[in-house]
């Protein structure tokens, strides 16, 4: 909770809401302005005005969103000051001890088990100063660790202090061996249910179980307790997403969900998360970075009805008629009681992506649970084709925007000193200079040298290098627009490459337009196209250790499922209007990384004589491939040609759309090779 | 039962065992020779004599065999003799009346859920007359049908009476929705729990109650009484596997298992699959056609010791001394006890390969049922270096065979009169010229024209064709040699083929090389792999319906797990040792089929600068891929390049093994193309 304000604060904004007409007491204000503090809201910070005050004038909205700036400083502040960490975790087992507890779990998640979490929710990180996106800490009284994955081994060492959480692979030893090495007999162990999967909770209380515990679920989280700083959940405006993007609306979708779940013999699906949501009733919000996402929750009926969980402040002017009359709202308090009142109901719920909590609810309100895919994943998944033509105006917006970033760094290195935070703030720069772009899709991930081989680089101050001769830079980039998300990596030299770097970019664009060049028949899964990707690095004894390709939302998260293209068996077919991730890379540590990622989507394949259907990849993504790391002599013609026909077509595209100095450049960097 | 002997046999018989030095009742040599009877024994009829009487001379030896080949004669007759198939259907409708019963599943498989099964089991054939490999009756009081594969459309057609089966595709309408659509309320529906895994067991109870019936395990099968001429169950000698092809001795692999099983924290192992038992035990049989088994189960203990539980007749002389002490004897009739015995023990079964009875036996008996893979699969499947040598030489000798196969139809054809059965024997005849074939690995599928495009094909009188001038003629072949085990499929053009076929099959050996020549990291499936089989017959809208390669064992199954190349995900690594077959295909229906079958294995790969452990593939098989349907100009480089080298392997080791005549035609069927 935010502190106490002044009695100056308080008198201010009285009178501001006053001349702004806004009738509203100063706890609902300064509630709804810690909630707006606990928002991102990056690109348009005072828009959350428009929820109370909807056209006011400009100085008055200046005068509003003082009042939110100064909340938002303090609670920013709050975040990593006292007490000291040793402190927080002292207060917790104190805390634990007052519960009965002999430990606890907390993991980075939070109740929508989405990939961004609010600060609100940033438990982990409040406790253990870990900021990674993914992790869990697990506490007991006298011992403590935190488990993360190998993207994470570095940054855990500078941000945690490990004689507080023991630092742990996730992969080599992960939490149920630790718990069920280090738990004393007859512990109890807490877990706060809505923050695990019912999987997540089923393989704790294993472990827990075998080592002679007992998982607690708790019903109020014992951070929370403790948390005196912690900032309150987010309220950004929920606004629509107009019929210009979807592409269908909101009443059809609903129409189209509740026959699919009659034909399943579901009364019901609980859609947890705040993606399908906001995919199923044309909404986007902006609770998290990076996704547009109003955190929500939703019950689906077969009858096409929706009753939408949502903090009623979020509500943009105009929403409840953009919901229509299909669509119910109650606050998320209301959530648990709607569960109990689908007593006797055949539910879907996704084991994978929905709370132990939502599980456990259900089935002791006598619901009949069927665990099965959220039913908005695939339909979301597969784009509209105005969600396509979107898809593709976003791309060559971002496109534009990337080649001038290309430009400009070919023509900035050669000063010496370009560095890696720079080069990311000019990149979103050229981004931002368009009113379609809402936020980044991802922090920019901007590597040099050996940087450029940690997979999920996070460029930071200490870590801030300059992009130097005969190393490469790796830039992976993306925005949010209105009309399409995008994911985009390149590697560039910088000077002249060594045979080896070249050698292996060239191994890498062979995975890459394997890819983008494959046909194959329907039916056939992203899994089984990810070998192609690695073939020519599997032939010299090489791979690298991510997945090919994830999917790619609409306007919302730049990871979606349920498709990918992985080493990951996955039963998920690829479809048309699917977008997915292209981006074989190699990384060798502590000299150079190089992926190259384009997206593309599935489309139909018309092929003379085929017996099956085709499906084919188009790409998205259109921005030069650095022709100084290409290696011709170990492309096969038909890989050439793939790669001068995409530069006459990122050439014809964009020089449009550039200066005269990128076009110049854009020319020679699309030349014919080979 | 095979019937009552006459006074003369059975005095002839008497007398001849007296000659013989046997001591054994008239009786029990009876029960003796109905079981030989009911083995196929089909290079060695008479090996059954060593069972009773080793050592005996050829007279007395060709006189005790003359009595097995009488009963094995009558037992043959009566197979397909009275009564007629509709009286069949009325006698077990009866006695599921008098059991109670108002339906019965009749599945192919029997107790051992192998891929051949012994006539003794054959109770789907007896039933309806359908021989194929796979299928399922349900039979209802009113109502019956049989379920088969598409493989087999033709061939229930021509085998069974529709009007007393209603023929049904497993895939569009398996058993559950039929049964779900006819069966009467509150029906009783029998099954053997013998002849079901229960996984299958699982999926017809979920079925039969669904319609609001009952599934009812059967303690007698109702096929078993009723069918008078069932023959009696095989008896084939089970000899030693010896240590010159085994390479691993049993007493070490037992060893072996029962470290494994401790490590797991398993007390036992249920082995229901024969050709673990075998392996493990390093023993070989000739219970059914085409794979060396005795039928039988064991019990592997975490001590090593073994129960194995077989027809003790069976055993040749001096086969206890090769078991030795780890290795206790009892008859099929004690299994089920021994699985009562196993109370409270942690005991593994895999739920794909065992009968539902067994698992429900030790439930009930109180053992702690852990499901997970048959513990000998991956053992078995990884073949040491005494199996590989086998393995080379067994494909040496079979290539060879093969080679001269080749060279005589090309010598044939012109004559225009070689039919698909006259070529298969003469292919028979080649290799069984070796004292070393034991069996074919398989029924030889030799399919011209339109034939060749049926996948399973099994020539017969009625489908027999001539080899054609334009057309194709397919030919997927093995044998069972001591060494080891072949599967091999040419593909050749019988005059001058068209540009169509020449294209397709390029496209296939396309798929063919990128297996043959596949580098991969530790840890890659086979379902990663099978793409690049059909990657070049993607590119023009075609494919093909089976997997790209199965598991071949050493001297045992032509197809064994746990690994596969299938588009099926497999979560099962390739591994060094595992052999398996390399056989894309394409079939235009009605036209001709093409599949380049070659049997690999899989060895560690060196590859400087290799930053994982690789692995490729050795390919085993030898003979000449007809060059006459190669289109170099859709290949690259590196593939003719694989071919031209491919060929000068099988001339440099096969002439030293062939005549003069097939040297000379071996020359020009292996030179450099492209």
């Amino acid at each position: 909770m935010v502190g106490q304000r002044s009695k100056t604060f308080d008198d201010d904004l009285a009178s501001t809401l006053a001349d702004a007409g806004v009738t509203m007491s100063r706890h609902a204000a300064r509630d709804l302005l810690a909630g707006v503090a606990g928002a991102p809201l990056t690109r348009n910070p005072d828009s959350w005005v428009d929820l109370i005050a909807p056209g006011v004038d400009a100085a008055l909205r200046a005068r509003l969103h003082s009042f939110a700036k100064q909340i938002t400083q303090e609670t920013t502040d709050g975040l990593d000051q006292s007490p000291a960490p040793p402190e927080r975790l002292n207060n917790l087992r104190a805390e634990l001890a007052r519960q009965n507890l002999d430990g606890f779990i907390v993991p980075r998640t939070d109740e929508y088990q989405g990939e961004y979490v609010p600060p609100h929710s940033d438990r982990l990180r409040w406790l253990t100063g870990f900021s990674g996106s993914a992790g869990v800490a697990v506490i007991l009284a006298n011992k403590a660790a935190i488990f993360i994955d190998g993207r994470y081994t570095l940054q855990v060492q500078s941000e945690v202090l490990s004689d507080l959480f023991e630092p742990q692979h996730l992969a080599d030893a992960p939490p149920g061996a630790w718990i069920f090495e280090h738990l004393p007999n007859d512990a109890k162990v807490g877990f706060d249910p809505w923050l695990h999967t019912q999987q997540s909770a089923k393989t704790l209380r294993t472990a827990v179980e075998k080592a002679g515990g007992e998982l607690v679920a708790v019903a109020d989280n014992p951070i929370d307790t403790i948390w005196d700083t912690q900032p309150a959940a987010p309220i950004a405006p929920t606004v629509p997403h107009p019929m210009e993007y979807a592409g269908k609306s909101a009443a059809e979708k609903r129409r189209d969900l509740g026959a699919a779940l009659q034909k399943d013999g579901l009364d019901a699906a609980v859609l947890t998360a705040p993606d399908s949501v906001a995919w199923l009733l044309n909404i986007r919000g902006g609770d998290v970075s990076h996704t547009p996402l109003p955190l929500s929750y939703a019950i689906a009926h077969s009858s096409g009805s929706v009753d939408l969980f949502i903090d009623p402040r979020k509500l943009a002017p105009g929403l409840g008629a953009h919901l229509g009359n299909g669509v119910s709202v109650a606050t998320p308090d209301a959530f648990p009681a709607a569960l109990d009142a689908l007593a006797s109901k055949s539910v879907r719920i996704d084991p994978s992506a929905t709370a132990s909590a939502v599980f456990e609810r259900l089935e002791a309100g006598g619901a009949k649970v069927e665990t099965g895919a959220d039913p908005c994943a695939l339909p979301k998944a597969c784009k509209n084709e105005v969600e396509l033509t979107g898809a593709r105006n976003a791309h060559e917006r971002d496109g534009a925007s990337l080649t001038r970033f290309l430009a400009w760094v070919a023509a900035e290195t050669p000063k010496g000193n370009l560095r890696e935070i720079k080069a990311a703030d000019q990149l979103q720069a050229y981004r931002y200079e368009s009113d379609m772009a809402q936020d980044l899709s991802f922090r920019t991930i901007s590597g040099s040298g050996a940087n450029g081989a940690i997979v999920h680089y996070s460029v930071s101050e200490k870590t801030d290098r300059t992009l130097q001769d005969g190393e490469l830079f790796l830039v992976d980039s993306g925005a949010q627009y209105l009309d399409g998300t995008t994911d985009v990596t390149r590697t560039i030299a910088i000077g002249t490459p060594s045979a080896e770097m070249m050698d292996r970019f060239t191994r890498v664009l062979k995975g890459h337009i394997a890819i983008a060049t494959a046909r194959f028949p329907e039916g056939t899964t992203g899994s089984q196209l990810d070998p192609m990707a690695r073939r020519a690095l599997w032939d010299v004894g090489l791979d690298f250790d991510h997945g090919t390709g994830h999917g790619v939302g609409s306007y919302l998260g730049v990871h979606e499922g349920p498709h990918r293209i992985s080493k990951v068996g996955s039963t998920v077919a690829l479809q048309p209007g699917m977008i997915v991730s292209n981006e074989p890379g190699y990384y060798k540590t502590g000299e150079y990384g190089i992926r190259i990622e384009n997206l593309v989507t599935v489309i139909a394949c018309e092929i003379d004589g085929a017996e099956r259907s085709m499906l084919a990849f188009e790409t998205l993504t259109l921005a030069p491939i650095d022709r100084a790391l290409v290696k011709p002599s170990i492309m096969t013609p038909s890989e050439l040609s793939w790669l001068n026909n995409y530069h006459v077509r990122v050439r014809t595209v964009m020089t449009p759309k550039l200066d005269a100095t990128t076009v110049h450049w854009l020319e020679q960097a699309t030349e014919p090779i080979g």
